[in-house]
């Protein structure tokens, strides 16, 4: 097994211990620097960006690519991480777009060397990704995250399998937190899920907000690259089944960025935005 | 190509051109034949079912097994689908339950089929059952489908993509048609997707139908088979998604069939049972 791998599954058992522990903090940490010294070994290859202001690179291995990484947000210089680390642990300071970028370059080390290491692994790079928010958030929020609830609704009582729940505690704000490394056809579940929290507890009662990395995809032939965006849809699913609180993305797509725009918005931000304005998602506008 | 594949893209094809069609009837007889054929020159292996009261069985192709097949369902007689192949010509008589039997046989022989010719391939099977199921309701309701609607609302104009919808024209009924091999953790999908119908369109114009091949999860190394069932959050879907008029198995499990027995019931029967309720179910309770 690579150490890489190793290494995943530790922060795996540390977050089951306990998922805001400085410990996992410096498990991430080890692991970035492991798979920014993986990378180091292989070539870039520039890739035909068919979005807008935005270019694209991957590593090549063999006659295979990894996923597209946006040129301007990764960073390879180890030491970039730190201000997170700091921010994590409730010291020093950083701007969201720097930790955005940094957020970035730490998700897409990982899971570009598992695109390496392994062929046609989708699970581990997510399971990473939702290790690495639910983390974030962990710390931010000051409290652990559960994956299921108590339903107890008249003469029905079972237990309901969620997304990552932050509960805040009794008449405080509880959480719903979808991670998705891309979100295409199945993000209506992310509404859908809302939707019976809403019918279970009541409307308000549950935050909802997704976090994403990306929504690029790679023609491995042509080598271009395009974003997969259904904004029309968001806007019924936000319309007609639920509502989410806010949007958050790694690498955010021009095309859901500008659904802040019209009425109704849907809030769709860089993920760097978030720890800097959690505290106000407590109001419900 | 195998003559299989061939086989079943023409039946793409024929669709296309116009889904109600006899022309297509008869090209997934002839295809059913082929895979008959082609099924018989594998041996059966028997498996462990962890399933009450059902047998299955695989076939064995080299060290590989295809998915595990309903012994009481399954026949291989071929001249035995005929009478489903004259109610679709409306001529001639079958039950239910033999229908039931019938249409699983043609689902899994071409299902078992892709197994053997290809591996990993999940997609050729899942569109193939989309194909035979959509063929048998355009026959029975006499329209052909449709997988996109237009939005017109308020400020709005825009496209939504759908699973089939069959429209029987103004003032009559439209049914909401997911087709799918299994379900599992995705099926939230069909009730979000009737939730944006009836929130667009308004509750009870569209008629939400399910068509599910079966539930079972074959364990490669230790040969069992077992079905996954959620039929919990089936309920919580039903009571706070939106409501979905039938569900149709072609290998019905248990759990879901039990749903009919409590309140509010969900209505999940054996498929034969569509081609003698469909007129009933245009009358909304």
């Amino acid at each position: 097994m690579s150490i890489i791998v190793e290494k995943y599954r530790n922060i795996g058992k540390a977050l089951k211990e306990d998922a805001s522990s400085d410990k996992v903090t410096d498990l991430i940490r080890d692991l970035h620097h492991e798979c920014i010294g993986l990378l180091s070994n292989y070539e870039k290859v520039p890739l035909i960006s068919k979005v807008p202001e935005k270019k694209y690179f991957s590593f090549k291995v063999g006659d295979k690519l990894t996923r597209p990484i946006n040129m301007d947000l990764f960073n390879e210089e180890i030491t970039n991480i730190d201000p997170l680390m700091n921010i994590l642990k409730k010291r020093g300071k950083a701007s969201p777009k720097e930790l955005t970028k940094i957020c970035y370059s730490i998700a897409m080390s990982f899971c570009c060397s598992i695109d390496i290491l392994k062929t046609r692994d989708q699970k581990t790079p997510g399971t990473f990704f939702e290790y690495f928010i639910s983390h974030i958030f962990s710390k931010m929020l000051g409290v652990n995250p559960r994956k299921e609830l108590e339903v107890l609704n008249l003469d029905m009582h079972t237990k309901l399998p969620t997304d990552f729940i932050f509960d805040l505690g009794t008449n405080l704000p509880k959480f719903h937190l979808p991670i998705k490394t891309s979100t295409r056809e199945r993000v209506i579940q992310v509404w859908a899920h809302q939707r019976v929290l809403d019918g279970v507890y009541g409307t308000g009662r549950f935050i909802g907000i997704l976090v994403s990395l990306a929504e690029t995809k790679l023609d491995h032939k042509k080598l271009e690259v395009i974003e997969i965006c259904l904004p029309e849809q968001w806007r019924l699913y936000q319309l007609f089944i639920a509502q989410m609180k806010r949007i958050y993305y790694l690498d955010i797509p021009k095309k859901y960025k500008d659904l802040n725009k019209l009425f109704p918005p849907i809030h769709v931000k860089p993920f760097g935005d978030f720890f800097y304005e959690f505290e106000k998602l407590y109001d419900i506008f």
